[in-house]
């Protein structure tokens, strides 16, 4: 147990199905701009809850790419303030919620993302427009955190940008949402949160508080991922991926992520992996690497996740990303012998990978990856 | 597990050894107000505190009795108005807290406490002046909720108060304040502290993700509340009671509390016993009631607690009670058996009484209460 630490995290969040046909009681404005995943809008998702908001005037943004741009942002930003949006509700997975956070605040900021991101010299201030995240994944984890991540196309870099406004007024998860979510985004989603969890827990800045959910996260994942990627419709299967991706999100909030999504940057943008399936094709691997500073507190997972030891708990995580058919080589998203060096510099240019409880530095990142090449 | 809830904490908790003195970090304003029991003034706590503030003025007010009065209340919101505070720092054990919580809302809210409590017809306009609260006992979990509770000499009762002002700005949590806290009180904070744990667990509007910190809560208490209670400066021991007390609070912030605080209110106001002693004498008979409507959950506290049944947990805590010398039957906080049906009447008044998992109605209390007499 840790004698030290900090926890903020002051979203509502109203966890509860068909929430997101009922935002309506939350908002005090009158203009809302609802910015969601381009699927979301076409499938009618956006508009069934724009309907439900008769108090307000609602327009609607989806002009959104995976790994979502600052060109994005900046189209967002105007159409937000052309409508002066006094509500933002993001809609997606963390794509839209990430555009959401930074429009919420630049609708009140002037000037672009690239005045406050990415070298540029300006600070956000206080963010003076409701803010609401409705994910429909389950997942990333965004609506319960102060973080979004964008991509500096003019510099080809994936970067995370941290601020308090960034912190919702309301979490609305209802996982309902879910039950439409293809198999595929299912698996990569499930371990994505997977992830988030892992590396609170082990986190060399964990939080004593966030441990217990984000091993009850994990456990949750393990038992109801491959049923939730089996049966989209299943219940209790999508409430509990549904709480957990939460509870990862709660945690990893607190704490920050670790050589896992690190690594996972240069896996997204250089070789267009999902953002899943770059984080948990190193899991097992970072698992076992864990054992060097953490195994005290990882066989104490290991145990409560059902496992004999923390090299049985990573040979399981492996047995069940193979099960709901995720990459567990690095060859499966087109990585080659020759590209291992740049991907290891690129990850640990990442602040955070010094977060993993082991040693991280040229030789022990690629000898990790080519284990799993 | 429950398919809805909501969650909302929005304090920022610091846990850290000696972090009350270097408050001075977190506040913006210039003149300071510091609410405190009158013995953490007396024996110097309350100006070393203030000493360590060099950028700004500080003032004391300290007139404050156990289970503060709507008078006391009056009186710190007329000091904090002359000197025109913009921040109302909270030292202390509950009374200290709960009078802080009110008197940082006073501070631009016109008019006395009973304008807007017990029957006033005002409503608190949001706080503007900052609020800290510094808890000194292990205890009370006042610095993460949004309640106070208040004394009305008027009417001689004791009520809750709730505000969305209520929640601090920050809690500073230094278990190092609790080195010199009096065996007798490390005993009956500790005590409600769990009380607060297993009343938000076993609640019937209970919230999953606080099941696992309410049950964490329990087994820290458990196992270090003795050695607390004969080793008063054991630092593991007071670190891992203060951190139950602050996830015990956390806890029951989003719950509330059950018949345990119901049946305490008549005992603290009219039989003058502790708040942590009236809460605690009637533990292991709801302990053992508990099983009427959740008897599983209870059975999993119980597992993890290391005990084998739920009347095994029960007694448990009974024997764990009697070490540390608090009273475990009625009579002795001077309860006769012609007082029962009072204190039936009483404790049924209080809404909370309705969370209790089982029939909560005269006979059923009243029975509750002949067994521990």
């Amino acid at each position: 147990m840790k004698n030290k630490f900090d926890y903020f995290m002051p979203v509502h969040v109203c966890f509860e199905a068909d929430a997101s046909k009922r935002i309506g009681r939350f908002i005090t404005g009158k203009n809302v701009l609802i910015i969601s995943d381009p699927f979301l809008y076409q499938n009618g998702t956006a508009e069934r809850i724009g309907q439900s908001l008769k108090e307000q005037d609602v327009r609607y943004f989806y002009h959104i790419e995976p790994n979502p741009s600052c060109e994005s942002v900046d189209a967002a930003a105007k159409e937000a303030r052309l409508i002066k949006a006094d509500c933002i509700i993001g809609l997606g997975g963390g794509s839209a919620l990430d555009v959401a956070k930074i429009t919420a605040c630049l609708t009140t900021n002037e000037g672009s993302i690239y005045d406050y991101y990415a070298g540029g010299e300006r600070t956000l201030k206080s963010r003076e427009t409701m803010l609401i995240c409705v994910p429909t994944t389950a997942g990333t984890g965004s609506e319960v955190t102060n973080v979004a991540v964008f991509t500096n196309q003019k510099a080809g870099v994936k970067m995370p940008m941290v601020s308090r406004s960034f912190w919702a007024d309301v979490a609305i998860v209802d996982y309902k949402l879910t039950f439409t979510l293809p198999p595929a985004v299912t698996a990569s989603t499930g371990m994505d949160a997977f992830c988030h969890a892992i590396e609170a827990y082990w986190n060399r800045e964990s939080v004593d508080i966030c441990d217990m959910p984000a091993m009850d996260a994990m456990k949750l994942i393990k038992e109801n991922i491959e049923l939730a990627y089996k049966e989209p419709e299943n219940e209790t299967a999508r409430v509990n991926i549904m709480k957990a991706s939460l509870f990862a999100g709660i945690a990893f909030s607190q704490t920050r992520t670790t050589g896992i999504h690190a690594i996972s940057f240069p896996l997204t943008s250089e070789f267009h992996a999902s953002h899943g399936a770059a984080c948990a094709v190193t899991l097992p691997a970072f698992i076992k690497k864990s054992k060097e500073e953490a195994e005290e507190k990882m066989q104490i997972l290991a145990d409560y996740l059902g496992c004999e030891s923390v090299d049985d708990l990573s040979e399981t995580i492996e047995k069940l990303m193979t099960a709901i058919n995720l990459p567990t080589r690095l060859h499966q998203l087109g990585v080659k012998a020759s590209d291992l060096e740049h991907i290891t510099e690129v990850g640990l240019n990442a602040a955070i990978i010094r977060l993993t409880p082991a040693t991280m530095n040229k030789d022990t990142v690629c000898e990790l990856l080519e284990s799993i090449l």
